[in-house]
């Protein structure tokens, strides 16, 4: 069976169709606020009251009616009530402008000298200058950042729906030789945490198809990803497992590393992702499928989360017509980019000593020194 | 005295040295691997074993002896014994090569029939090659994502040392008008956490002088941050206070938003960044000072963690010379840029409205249209 799907492979598009078929935003929950970073809105925040909620000093100094202040000048020094402000300090009676503090001078009496006319609005941040009552704050689908947490403290907002975080189940297909360590299982965990997934589970289970269909029926999640046995031997049981808990849509896709492959879903309908178990294959089944299950299913962008630059190929990039491949670049001093070795020789070491990776799509054969090519960046900076 | 701050501003590098001068990355803790994800390395890592820890199967298959093949074509089939191998497995005896399942029939008699000679070496992972036992896996002052996770899984290595994370108190020198909401709090939350920090503490203290004096004096961290009361009015004090409880290095810099920041220590020694109480001044403050700080003491790249990209300017965009300026802007369709509304009009939502932004430096009075500008982005997708 195995061979049929290796020779039956599917293109990347062809699986994210599919994948973008089955898999929707999870339901909302609301968060305090302390909470919030890095969640996604569900929903569009609008204010509940004017920002500023009313007239407002900017600056430090006094409040002044501006009208008083028509004829002060520093032959016709006038002085008026004084009243003190600091930035945010609400405007009270007819005070409309504000006298920054290094321009006002007290008098004897406890009232100030101006020697200036201030324009009406002057030093006063406007009544709903920032959002009226009801204007959008923040719209749905935006990721709180910083910024984002301070505008909603700043609006009283205390609690923010958001996209409930996909609980993702890990089930590790034991190798059958002993000692074999769980070398996936880490890095996987901390791929879901950086696409916003919660680790419901993380265990072991056994290598055989029956006892991989049990454990994919068992338990609950909203995605589950099933690590090692999607090859072709006699010992790799991911596909028949996932065939007989549900449905294996997709088994083997034209991306190296990461062919083996496997998309599905359970009985139950929770989307399940096959990954290789070799280190290299896992990374790259994960980034390719499961982080874009994972990144839909909370509400945010599919695509692969690294930032792109065109550069230059100092040297060439080799790749196979038919297959979506992987290149490790490094970025030189000149700015170019040249491949490192690849991950077929050196597995994930390639991934670790590259700075980011060009993605050379089925119908090329690669890159040409000279070309310009779209890099993907591990390090930003 | 604060007046005289106003005058004295600053400029924004001669901050940054003061901070540099003043500040070293911490020690370091031991952390299980699965813990490690987003932390800094602070020593470098090496292999206690080779990768692949022996030579190994690159491919289900059949494992042979390459030297027992050499005379096998299809016209001369040879019959081998039967070891099957998966990805991973060590070689054993005399075998070196991999024959790939679908290339090899097994005969009647638990034999494997090769019609083709194999290379020794084809289809192997030979020991080492990855990494040699005591080679380099992962430099100290590596950020650990998921790769590096991964290598330490795959090499077996299950504690990492890393840098302690800064732990970071945050005093809010409480308004004295009633109901004044502390809408910097969580923001500046989430941005230390964004820079590897762990806020230790976080509450709002009286704004007087001495209060604050007193509060910066109590308690245990790797830095503290004071939010607001670093203007010139009468009620701000966190100038004061910081000079009462320590030294006072700094107060006023050139910078907009975020000219009344504050830098200096406590009598221990901790380091203290006084963050203006106006939202955008809080954050531009924070961005500049405060996470440099932070990110030092955390062994992370102290710079500002934004992309750049250079772009062409759309519109003018102004500054005023002698003040560096953060000026928030947006992408354009057409790959250009231009302002948006500025932070002293629209507060923090010139933050959450823009793309990016763009510092102009103190000896710029900004940049006319068709300017190449370096645009760090908010949002790099």
């Amino acid at each position: 069976m195995s061979g049929d799907h290796r020779s039956a492979r599917i293109s990347v598009d062809a699986a994210f169709a599919w994948l973008d078929g089955a898999v929707y935003p999870l339901g909302q929950e609301d968060v305090p606020l302390r909470q919030a970073a890095r969640r996604v809105l569900a929903e569009d925040i609008r204010a509940q009251r004017p920002i500023p909620a009313c007239d407002s000093a900017s600056v430090d100094g006094f409040a002044v009616a501006a009208h008083e202040t028509l004829s002060a000048s520093s032959y016709n020094p006038l002085s008026l009530p004084l009243i003190e402000v600091a930035p945010g300090d609400a405007l009270c009676g007819e005070t409309n402008a504000v006298l920054p503090l290094d321009q006002g001078e007290l008098d004897g009496s406890g009232r100030v000298v101006v020697v200036e006319a201030l324009a009406p609005g002057q030093n006063v941040d406007q009544q709903g200058t920032v959002v009226a009552a009801g204007g959008l704050l923040l719209p749905a689908g935006a990721l709180l950042g910083p910024q984002q947490i301070g505008i909603c403290a700043a609006a009283g907002v205390s609690d923010l729906p958001v996209v409930r975080r996909p609980r993702v189940r890990i089930l590790v297909a034991k190798r059958t030789h002993p000692g074999a360590a769980d070398s996936n299982g880490p890095m996987v965990c901390s791929l879901v945490e950086r696409d916003g997934g919660a680790v419901s589970q993380h265990a072991v289970v056994d290598r055989g198809g029956s006892a991989l269909a049990r454990a994919l029926a068992a338990g609950d999640a909203d995605i589950v990803l099933v690590i090692g046995g999607t090859g072709p031997g006699r010992d790799d049981n991911a596909a028949s497992g996932l065939a007989a808990a549900g449905e294996l849509a997709i088994h083997g896709v034209a991306v190296r590393p990461g062919e083996t492959t496997g998309l599905g879903r359970t009985a139950a309908g929770m989307p399940v992702v096959l990954l290789p178990g070799s280190p290299p294959a896992c990374l790259w089944s994960y980034e390719f499928f499961a982080a874009r299950v994972v990144r839909r299913l909370g509400g945010r962008d599919p695509g692969l989360p690294y930032i792109s630059r065109v550069m230059t190929t100092a040297r060439k990039i080799i790749s196979s017509i038919g297959m979506t491949e992987i290149c490790p670049v490094r970025c030189q001093p000149d700015g170019t980019v040249e491949p490192v070795v690849s991950f077929s020789e050196i597995g994930l070491m390639a991934a670790v000593s590259a700075d980011g990776f060009v993605i050379v799509p089925e119908t090329s054969e690669g890159h040409p020194p000279g070309a310009s090519v779209n890099v993907r960046l591990y390090k930003h900076r």
